[in-house]
């Protein structure tokens, strides 16, 4: 009874429904996702979710196919089921190959590695990387 | 005194000196950096991490640049300081501009944040991102 | 085979039916949840983890509702999701509403966000802070 | 020389000057902090971070110290050292007592320690909590 | 339709199948795990994990039974459902007895929520400690 | 101001000089470390995380050296450089040699980066560990 609920595009405010109308329009697709649905049951989180989003995520220096696979990265770290899912597919439709995703994945499994390689041994920062 | 300790080149068995003249050689460095140094208290570990590195690090179907941001946004992820620094440098040295790490971080940041909205609102993956 | 199975009123030790007899009558349910079941299994860990938790959300300098959500922060940002799922029930039982809720997640979000901004750009702590 | 550098209020640009601006009238600081100083690298991404916090830390359904003790409770779980120190002293500054502190680490570390026993114990979610 | 998929022996590369028959002659099982099947879609991180796995985990100055709870209590940690499942049954079969597991799972828990009291209290290292 | 302040012996309440007696004689140690002397801050924590750990840590079907390898591994996996600290001698002093320590480092190590290959594979439980 307390589990939150998702909001679909027929019982939304009209605050919802502009969020989600402008979702829909930036990444041409029918239906916005369950994320989304979800996170508008409180419309002033998925608002500023949904702006900060589509500015961090728009090509720039970095471009998309970049930006979804460090998306990913993170994920896959803290093991979110639904983030991994969703990136790995908005990876691929911007380009990501699978072996490209292997290469990923080999690097993400070595960092988390050699992240603790660092922690146990404790290694004292190199002069020249702390400049 | 139960504390782990750096061998240097000078102190290092001929295994281990082997390991620490591929590492110069291939990274064109004079001296490796503390991370081998720790290691080398432990040769079969030493060994093994470098050859990993050494074939997941290799530029691939992913150049070495985008290689190094994935590390780093795992190693941000995960708080590990010497990591961060160290492959902050890496990064650098292949072509990470200060824009480029300011992308980058944005995206990491953004991906901890809607992981834990995921979890918390107990998002169920949408069909279409399980197939 | 291993894996590990609950212990149910009916089956247990009067050691462990002491400790469920405790549980349901402090938290006024019929029946102990799937967590305790579970911890039964050792009986030693059943007991200490009750009476600390007891302890420990016992209402305080700090209401039940506070340290509900507390919980759900920390579970949230784990992605515990039996967790989740438990102590979002009972935070709602103890007075959060869905609108409290909203503004729960919303924080986490921004704090799992800013740490790894702190992180990333190895902020060093203002002296203030630090005393 | 790679390592993030921070913006001092007399170097930065009138994008940055007005949410320093901004961000000292709200807080009645004389100067920002360390955090604000280093996300001035990235103009977009200062900006964003200080509207979103700004809306997000603002007292609502839950007040200004719950709001910073569920921040704190977040950044110890993330063991963010720059993070724990500033927002323990905004949650001091917002009423947080000593006595109060205790009872919120003390709910932290049951919450990190039942979390991994219900992970090990692989207990399933009771019905009633996932409706 | 993005989703990773297992490789299973029948359709397998020449390069693949030698991997599985080592680990299935190692592990004296008749079929590889769906982690082998999964990594097999990269043949070199396949190989790499083998081979770096087979190291690791052969008895030592530490013997089976330790290294597999080592590895539980890691995967209990980052909560990776898979990983927990798997250690258990390799721990069991190594020798761990139920007893042993919840005295396992009582260290990882107490070893969790004293990690993060640390934190959050700010303890200094102890001279002694760091030499 | 705000920050966590240890109790020394000499201004500890008696209630607090109790639990510190205890630790001392348990531990045969002339003084009670820095984790003790910080958690003295809230009594009712310092005695019962006591309570707790010398239950937990005492020798039973694992032995002592066993149970501070497993607080080591999770201490290295949550990177708590105290707790890392403090638990290296701790393992050391019950019989932990360099050479368990790299083979621990090594299986930890492992682990972290395998969860991360499992939760990014997407890899399904096999029946048999289900059980």
């Amino acid at each position: 009874m307390s589990k939150p609920q998702p909001i679909r595009y027929e019982d939304a405010s009209s605050e919802v429904r502009e969020v989600f109308d402008d979702i829909k329009k930036v990444k041409g697709i029918p239906e916005v996702n369950n994320f989304w649905a979800y996170l508008a049951s409180d419309p002033k989180t998925l608002r500023r979710t949904w702006d900060s989003l589509k500015q961090v995520m728009a090509p720039g220096k970095l471009d998309s196919v970049t930006k979804e696979m460090l998306y990913l990265a993170v994920s896959v770290t803290n093991n979110c089921g639904y983030c991994i899912a969703s990136h790995h597919a908005a990876a691929t439709k911007a380009g990501m190959t699978p072996e490209m995703f292997g290469e990923l994945m080999a690097v993400v499994g070595m960092a988390n590695e050699t992240n603790r390689l660092v922690n146990g041994y404790r290694v004292p920062t190199d002069p020249g990387f702390d400049q």
